[in-house]
């Protein structure tokens, strides 16, 4: 089969690799409908997540048919179209009971889901299998969406403790900030403020709710922030970016009493903890578990009701993978869509 | 009148100052029935809280009479049994109207409340008037807890989200640590396990409801909280001490998933935050919002559900300030209770 591998920084190539196998019996293999790259995997890409020692396959939001399942799994079979959350868990263990199941005992990360087939460990507790008869192409870009992209986003605004009638401000308008407008926004947010540059991005960002563009950044951007929130900055940040800039613009833009919910990769972030502690400012998030939330957002995505797919401004072929890359490095395209 | 004055580090002296007064007719000027030293008293007195560059008046907790208001104060009146606050607030403007009294716009600290008269601003916003009738001698240490040691425990339980059912980790055996395992068990936590090595705080810890006791520290500490909690560690741990220490084990004790409520003023604190991120651990706390839990914490006081006083295992009158300072520096005592 296909499968796009990292050989070197800025070297991404479509190699043909060894079709997946039954390794456990509960394992599935599942054949790719549509997956995607995330802004994480842009990290490994510009050479930014540490030395690579080989060639390692890449990817890890799927969209899928389960094409084979082990023996011990019951809960999907042949045939069944399944989101594929960006980590495997087996959703029984202490901490899965507890909704973490990015810390579950027996659970992991993918051997690279930009590829034609996946093998996906702990198959009953990971996959989630959209109704057979509500299946339809429309929903495809919304479907993978669920895989990792607004589930972080929600994670973020459920991290920040959004909920009705809370002020927001989201930091990044890549495709997990934009994310995080629309999950704001759905949990009952009053206000939103996008903090965005981009123009495409900021029309993303107003078309999932936000009230607010503020273009600004850093101090100035703060400023803006509070004028908008009648003087005290918002009771809920959504953090979407991981640099040390974007934790600073959270915290500038936090009322005391108020949460950070991050979600963006932390890479060399600092906290001043004394001002942190004297303003009851709150740090909570970190990697989002997707299995937890998927049986509340997936009903919203069959209806219609949200459209989280729409981040998605760009959808190539897997052959153009490494175009894909290129778009989303120089920030052409906000997130790129891959059929086969 | 009377007012304990620290001169320089470890000497602490009872000068005779002049006679507070009603500076804003906003102001009262309270009596002082009792007062009390606190932990975060130490560390001026050990001189670790940053250069002292003149005497300094010092305490911030108090119960009082009120002996004179200014002429716009409406909510409280002369001879009136009142709480006061560790800080003043208004208990109007928008951060307090969202709970966080310790930013209020126009609050503030008081000028020493170990001294025989405090005035206080704000007192509409900050005194919380003890019933005439529900007064007696033997509330008197319970009441005075409310002005600062008990309601900065319940933050550290309310910021970790302590509720029905939680696994509750205690770091700190001082008066505030003890006085979280009686918030955590007041909110309904299953399993408290409060850190201690020392004997007598043990003992309180126990009649607060610490359902188990851990001497052992650091990484073996954090090993028999997991195991007395099944293997992944608790749903909430309540940092209630401020070192680097602390926190570290604090972040050990916690389960993926699960917050860290902070109260301790944080010295020299350093986070982790890709473990932070990675787990799930989350960050929530700092001063706390005393004024903002009284109207929950007073009726409990008052019928007798809990007596936080019985943190004060010294009693001493005004003119004996220095020995108590000498008890608790030297761990001689958990927490002095001063008496007019």
């Amino acid at each position: 089969m296909r499968a796009t591998v990292l050989h070197a920084p800025s070297d991404i190539r479509l190699d043909e690799v060894a079709d997946p196998t039954i390794e456990q019996d509960t394992d599935a293999v599942v054949r790719s409908l549509a997956s995607c790259i995330c802004g994480s995997d842009l990290w490994p890409y510009r050479g930014l997540a540490g030395t690579q020692s080989k060639p390692q396959k890449i990817g890890h939001e799927l969209l899928g048919v389960v094409e084979s399942v082990g023996s011990s799994v019951s809960g999907v079979s042949e045939g069944d179209v399944v989101i594929v959350p960006f980590l495997y868990s087996d959703n029984t263990c202490a901490l899965c009971a507890k909704g973490v199941h990015t810390s579950c005992v027996n659970g992991g990360g993918y051997d690279g889901c930009q590829a034609e087939k996946v093998r996906v460990p702990q198959a009953d507790g990971t996959l989630v299998k959209v109704p057979a008869d509500r299946m339809t192409d429309a929903l495809v870009p919304h479907l993978l969406a669920l895989s990792d992209v607004f589930p972080t986003g929600h994670h973020a605004a459920v991290s920040a403790r959004v909920t009705e009638g809370s002020t927001v401000v989201v930091v990044g308008d890549g495709a997990v900030g934009l994310s995080g407008v629309l999950a704001a926004k759905r949990l009952g947010a009053e206000t939103v403020i996008a903090m965005s540059r981009h123009e495409p991005r900021q029309a993303i960002a107003r078309q999932f709710g936000a009230d607010h563009v503020v273009a600004e950044r850093g101090r100035e951007g703060a400023e803006q922030v509070k004028e908008i929130l009648g003087g005290i900055g918002a009771d809920a940040v959504l953090e979407c970016v991981g640099t040390g800039d974007s934790m600073k613009q959270a915290f500038q833009s936090v009322r005391p009493g108020g949460t950070v919910g991050y979600v963006g990769m932390p890479h060399d972030v600092k906290l001043n903890v004394p001002v942190m502690f004297f303003t009851n400012s709150n740090l909570v998030g970190g990697v989002a578990p997707v299995r937890a939330y998927l049986d509340e957002l997936l009903p919203d995505v069959l209806d219609g009701t949200i459209e989280p797919g729409l981040v998605f401004d760009q959808t190539l072929p897997l052959d153009q993978v490494a175009d894909g890359y290129t778009a989303m490095d120089e920030r052409k395209a906000i997130k790129t869509l891959l059929t086969f």
